[in-house]
């Protein structure tokens, strides 16, 4: 079966210009994607009818759905509604139903529905109307030689409600879409490169009809397994077959299946065994708490923290010993340890963990250069500490340390070997 | 002077299919807007080698710069290169200083350098490599016909840094841009349409070479004044005479003059002052003292926190009387208060701030319903207590409240008066 093809036509100098950042062409793609219409390009183009004609004429060579928002508000730089009309050789004609949404929304402010405001219930008469019950411009629905073209209006919450109610179930109706799944496996502590490696062998041998990505971020490289087919159950069956190969390969290094963070993962590992833990940090000044608590639901093992950012508050609140900093420094292996294990007596939790080490740009030195970063896991039979070395900025450093330390809780609770 | 047209193409699945927002386009549309160059067009596509060709066939006829991101990894799903090679009729050949880098980011990482990423170091011969510190996958400025092609990595941080160091000075230099200069003023606590009453008429009167752009983020509104010219002394003038004018106008408001974080801003405070600052965080979580922490030279004047997840964290560290949190929650006026002046005490600093409130989703009440935040002040002389009330989700919540509490530092040191 032929995939059907979509493309996403954005309309406004806001976008290009830098002042908002696009967010509604991936919640469209993630959408469309769910019911197996792929999108094959995204367009951001100015608010010109030359180029607006331009981009339609473009993107109909490639896609049977032509997804458009923006340029639907009521003043004069907004052409997208006349552009359409001249481009499907239709006129505007007064569309009742859309004037009395429009009605409403002024009835509900209690005001009269200003001229400009009336002349956006003007549609082509080419054209559907898709309803928008929260904002004032309609959308459009027009058919030409078996492609679909939809304008919908920019504002986020406008458009996402239109998609839902209406474009989205009549898309799926118009193209008898295939089935479209998507399997995430997320893994942590390995580079791009060496996963690659690992998984050469098994992504040569994927059928055809199964796809492989690689989607790095800053925690980690998320593999996404696509399939594509006309059955969903044999596709879901296949490709959990393929999944379930993954922990043989790259056995150390899979936090979760699906659309989980690390800090969620690792919350639910110390739910699921009753654990609580504690953190002492230096160097990432409160990131790691906040990496923590930025989960739900995290107070149910989350104590809570010391910062501790001077060597005083080391001493005084986390017990390091006064000879311990003077030996060996504030960034050494004694000195997290002893964070650590102090952390956790101090707070009675099960798990105590500590981060202590230079994350610059400045206070390196020949022996400790900036990157230099020590962390540490306690819990009742054992402390493991290691040792970074990151050269990255200062913020990057602290999130590369916060996930290393993440990922060191993980391996020390269910016995993964770091590599 | 013809204006400079810029286009922006990203490569890669993940932006299509909605698995990541594509922010790198509005920070490059900001910063190209800058230097004089208008983006017209942002295009997104697939990993497919048509598809790039066409899509730089496409642009050419519109722009004078060609920016790529994306489809650089060391994977064989990241065709990029090969296509650019191809476009331009030339071969690969081994970059030496890029394979340098590359071994140098092994070097520091403890590992060999793997074949894939070795591969990354072979270039097109007819680029000028774009050095890449940050990352394994060096960038490429093609020029063709007075135009100018150039490919980096989609990973943000690569890719802003490449592109301040390198290719936005040498964009500048190729096309002679005009002088355009841009007074960034930082305003906190005042929402876009109050600022916009208020600058309204200084506005209007603006001369036509003076424009002003409003740039809502979450801790505040920039003000970005930009004036475009020949002669960059009269036009620095001119902007100076302009924006002395707004203390006047916004006399609580401003926290800065130019591209100056508020937590940056608080910094200097202290710095300037001699003074240190202790944190005490229930509901952010560590989120405030990573926003004071986050600036290079904090230890300076920051000492440490206590995270109080947990009451008894208020209690024993940081001596809240049970009564108190018995008598009126964690969640009040009194248990903040006491928060921020026993931190103070405890941490022997010259000011003492907390926090406690509900980030949600959880946890609400109907007395206290989610978004109800306290936050504190305490210094030597006095405590301010302000109550917050956010309806917005977990982290939008704790993002408020660190800017709002770093107001209230910044508000308590320089007797900025709370409208």
């Amino acid at each position: 079966m032929k995939a059907v093809i979509a493309e996403i036509i954005t309309i406004g100098d806001e976008i290009l210009f830098g002042q908002i950042v696009d967010t509604n062409s991936a919640w469209m793609g993630t959408e469309l994607t769910k019911i197996g219409i792929r999108v094959k390009q995204i367009t951001s183009i100015s608010d010109s009818a030359d180029h607006i004609v331009q981009a339609l004429e473009d993107a109909k060579t490639r896609a049977d759905v032509i997804l458009i928002t923006g340029g639907l508000g009521p003043t004069k730089d907004d052409l997208t509604k006349h552009v359409l009309a001249t481009y499907f050789h239709t006129t505007l004609k007064l569309h009742e139903p859309s004037l009395a949404d429009i009605k409403a929304i002024f009835d509900r402010r209690g005001i009269a529905v200003t001229e400009l405001n009336r002349q956006q219930a003007f549609l082509p008469e080419a054209c559907k109307a898709v309803r928008n019950v929260l904002g004032t411009a309609p959308g459009m629905w027009f058919e030409q030689e078996g492609k679909v073209f939809v304008s919908m209006p920019g504002v986020p919450f406008e458009m996402k409600r239109m998609m839902t109610d209406t474009v989205l179930p009549h898309l799926k109706a118009y193209f008898r879409t295939p089935e479209i799944i998507h399997k995430v496996v997320q893994t942590v502590g390995i580079p791009e490169s060496i996963l690659a490696e690992r998984l050469e062998e098994w992504e040569t041998n994927l059928p055809e009809h199964l796809k492989l990505a690689y989607l790095p971020n800053l925690s980690g490289v998320r593999l996404r397994l696509t399939g594509t087919g006309s059955d969903a159950a044999k596709l879901e069956q296949e490709l959990q077959t393929e999944v379930e190969k993954l922990p043989h390969l790259i056995p150390n290094h899979i936090f979760a299946f699906g659309e989980v963070k690390l800090e969620e993962a690792i919350g639910q590992l110390l739910k699921e065994r009753g654990l609580t833990i504690a953190t002492a940090e230096s160097c990432t000044g409160g990131y790691l708490a906040h990496k923590i608590t930025s989960i739900s639901g995290s107070s149910a093992y989350y104590q809570g923290s010391v910062i501790a950012y001077h060597n005083e508050v080391k001493i005084k609140e986390l017990n390091v010993k006064p000879e311990t900093l003077l030996q060996h420094g504030a960034v050494s292996e004694a000195t997290v340890r002893e964070m650590a294990e102090n952390v956790r007596q101090k707070f009675g939790t099960d798990i105590g963990v500590a981060t202590s080490g230079i994350a610059g740009p400045d206070g390196g030195t020949a022996e400790k250069p900036v990157g230099t970063i020590w962390i540490a896991y306690a819990d009742k039979d054992k402390t493991v500490v290691r040792l970074l070395n990151y050269n990255k900025d200062r913020l990057l450093n602290i999130e590369y340390t916060a996930t290393a330390l993440l990922n060191l809780v993980r391996q020390s609770l269910t016995g993964a070997v770091e590599e």
